[in-house]
């Protein structure tokens, strides 16, 4: 395997000046909105290692996810495939801990594409792309039978509502606050403190086995969804509050991951990308993110495709190959990553006939090459809502503003678990005919609807988008929703092991 | 006075390490609004030098206007004394062209305070507090008046609604559409094109000139006042469109004003101050500028105390004493410019019997103190709107939503010149008893309205300061609205002059 990929690496040399498969960090936060760093804007977050990520590499105004919620975003970013041609659609919009569905085997992740390139791969962190596949210990749906070897520290699950131990019972947070270290379950309940230390260790230690062989390390973190906690030394570190000190810690983690980066002399060989899986849960009052610029007034965060639910702060650091301190407005998306990473690993994503979303954006990240995306869509589960074209945004569905703040966040407390933007069909909708316009280069906000009837012409070109684009949909069996109580992940189950210790605990412990 | 001055700076090396009495520059923009820089988030706004002044320089979160419209903002800025006391207020709120009234001569404007510092003191661009007082000639309002011995190109009534040749004729424009040059009338209607390369023109020559003597230079820009307009060059330079051209235009010319500093060598002796004199007029639709992270909905912008109407984008430069690329959260005002100015020329505001509301923040500004203001108080003409206190802001009445964009916006685009906010007192205000409470370092949106009952402590506090403060205001005669007719400056009065030409339009004329 080593020839070959030093063979391959003197090819690249000769063709494109690129010394080698350059190492892969993706860095995947939960539900942090296009408003919640300083580089973007808010007016009391800290200034922390992400933002300096930008600094040194670019930052995107233009970055889309690809869906408005979790499971099928993380689903895309792994396949480069939009959730419908994978079946995570369907009225739940994410896999339950109980679901005996997952991210189908047959989809092809890059994880899986870079080992056939020679790649080391790894995960650390959330995933929360399935569970169990028919009996309760089986792990069918983990990470490792998707293409990742080493699979630290992992919240299959992520973390939920009932993670906090200051407002719920042991029993009440057993059913969703759990941990696993690969595909072994080792805490139930779970209350994440200290698991950002944890997940730091894990990809150290990953980079450092790995160093001299090219990898793909993909960092899914806790923060900032909806049970906000914090470690030692980041309490109370955020002038905004907790939530900033959520931000302030998962910074602090990319700040320690890239420096390990820097310490083995591997920065010019190795792209980092962070991105947030979606839009914030804005419904969580001063307790959940900022779509900042873009519409808030609970409709624009996690959940709709008004622009705060799918546009991401993005960041992309590759010293030496992306110049520093650009802010790139070109027009990218999550899905792209899978195109992106196996061009630069050497392989070529158009190479299966698997029906891909994803284009390399490997010219846009060294700032030389425009968008590769004539059109990109906006979907809420399996329902096309919307269109980016060019500068404009085609709205022919939105989600309507159904409730208002002040119903549920008592002194900017959120009273449970809300995402008002979740169904895609009934009354909580508006189609549009015909559609919305937007300028999203002169109106990031939505406010100011442009005349559908000086705009013929685009739209029946997008019309037309639509048609083509819909005709590559192959109706695909839904794997969301399919509920067997039975596989709920549970510590009393006889396989199930519940003593694991990791070793920066032990360390921890023997330092005392 | 150059010995007198020599003295003092030679005092000054022993007890505070300045050398020399600095000088002082104020950028001056006009309904530019907390969102419309890229360095506070704005998606698509260009990085411009203003953002550089940042970079160089500090860049401030909590940086509040004296009042939420331009007349009072401007002379609680020159006067340090909030528009209450100068007799500033009135339903009109502001000065209109053909007024007799001005900022009353009474009072003291730094331009003065620094006169007797032994500055020179010059003044390019928009005026607005007053121009005639007895006779349509007489300017006996202008800066002259008021300390600035040098006025280059002046704009005493700012631009306007009417000021744009491709919605006016020249008799529409006239009216308030007209251009000095110093006290002399020299252009109506003028449109606005060159005006930057003017200005800028003045304040490099008045720089040159005095770079060997301590001197205060006031540059308030006509930029981005609802006539949007753009010199040759930055027309297209945007791709958030014309308002862009307009913010990309006015840096462009702060950064050539900052160049000429730095090519006489004087930048260590000089301070740069950039700030807006209120926010956005959000009813311009596209054509206006944005609130950002704070609260917009149109009530969120010029005219209203929402955080949008008083909360400015602030820059300071000064480059040795002020640190780079800090972001500093104090609360801080436009009022205290007058005081720091004073206090840093060597003089000292307490020493005279004039009531002000200004704080030296010289150790803000060198990122060494907190905030000097315990409250800050927010009103909408003689009312007392809200206060500011720590991280709450404290409202008692806040404007209402009282229209949509829907209704004035077609394709993005204003139909009048409206300002929702005007008025302070009937039924488009709502009185709160008791009062809103904001977080602003974890809402700064003012979205989470606090309980009231669970900060009685705090509340009392906070009302017992607004009695004391309240005990200040001595009652004066209001100085706007008391129009005459026969003061509209004109070209056809005897005495005006109509036909001279700026140095920069004769140069320009003889490179043909």
């Amino acid at each position: 395997m080593l020839v070959g990929i030093s063979t391959f690496a003197f090819f690249l040399c000769v063709a494109k000046t690129v010394v080698g498969s350059p190492n892969f960090i993706i860095f995947f936060a939960d539900d942090v909105g296009y408003g919640d760093f300083q580089s973007f804007g808010h007016p009391t977050q800290e200034k922390g290692p992400i933002d300096v990520m930008g600094d040194e590499g670019m930052r995107f105004t233009s970055w889309y996810s690809g869906d408005s919620i979790c499971t099928p975003s993380r689903a895309s970013l792994l396949t480069g495939r939009l959730p419908i041609r994978i079946g995570v659609v369907g009225p739940n919009r994410v896999f339950w801990q109980w679901d005996q569905g997952g991210l189908p085997k047959s989809e092809i992740t890059i994880a899986e594409a870079l080992q056939q390139q020679g790649y080391a791969t790894g995960m650390v962190g959330k995933w929360h792309l399935g569970i169990n596949e028919k009996v309760a210990n089986d792990g069918g749906h983990l990470p490792m039978h998707h293409g990742f070897e080493y699979v630290g520290t992992n919240y299959p699950y992520g973390q939920n509502w009932k993670c906090d131990p200051k407002k719920f019972s042991t029993a009440e947070m057993s059913e969703k606050c759990f941990k696993y270290k690969n595909s072994t379950f080792v805490q139930q309940p779970t209350d994440m403190i200290n698991s950002t230390f944890e997940m730091v260790e894990d990809a150290k230690d990953f980079i450092m086995r790995n160093k001299n062989q090219p990898f793909f390390l993909y960092m899914p973190f806790l923060q900032a969804h909806c049970t906000l906690f914090c470690s030692p030394g980041f309490c109370g570190s955020s002038r905004r509050g907790i939530y900033g000190d959520n931000i302030n810690e998962m910074s602090w983690a990319v700040g320690e991951v890239l420096d390990t980066v820097k310490r083995h002399s591997i920065q010019e060989n190795t792209l980092a990308i962070f991105i947030s899986d979606n839009g914030p849960q804005l419904e969580m009052c001063v307790d959940g993110g900022s779509s900042g610029f873009l519409k808030d007034l609970v409709i624009g965060g996690k959940g709709s495709t008004w622009e705060g639910g799918i546009r991401m702060p993005a960041f992309a650091w590759w010293p030496g190959t992306i110049p520093a301190g650009e802010v790139n407005h070109e027009v990218v998306s999550t899905v792209d990553i899978y195109a992106t990473l196996l061009e630069l690993a050497g392989g070529n994503a158009d190479e299966d006939d698997v029906t891909r979303d994803s284009k390399s954006i490997s010219g846009v990240l060294r700032n030389e090459s425009p968008s590769p995306h004539e059109f990109l869509f906006h979907y809420c589960s399996d329902r096309l809502m919307a269109v980016r074209y060019g500068e404009y945004k085609i709205s022919y569905v939105t989600q309507m503003r159904t409730t208002d703040f002040t119903d549920f966040c008592y002194e900017g407390v959120p009273d449970d678990d809300r995402i008002t933007n979740l169904r895609c069909y009934d009354d909580t909708v508006v189609s549009h005919d015909p559609p919305l316009i937007f300028n999203t280069d002169e109106d990031p906000a939505e406010e100011h609807p442009l005349n559908p009837a000086r705009h013929g012409l685009m739209l029946s070109h997008v019309n037309e988008a639509v048609r083509r684009h819909k005709a590559t949909i192959v109706p695909t069996r839904s794997v969301l929703g399919l509920k067997n109580a039975a596989l709920q992940p549970c510590c009393n189950y006889p396989a199930c092991v519940c003593n694991y210790e990791h070793p920066y605990e032990s360390q921890q412990k023997s330092e005392l």
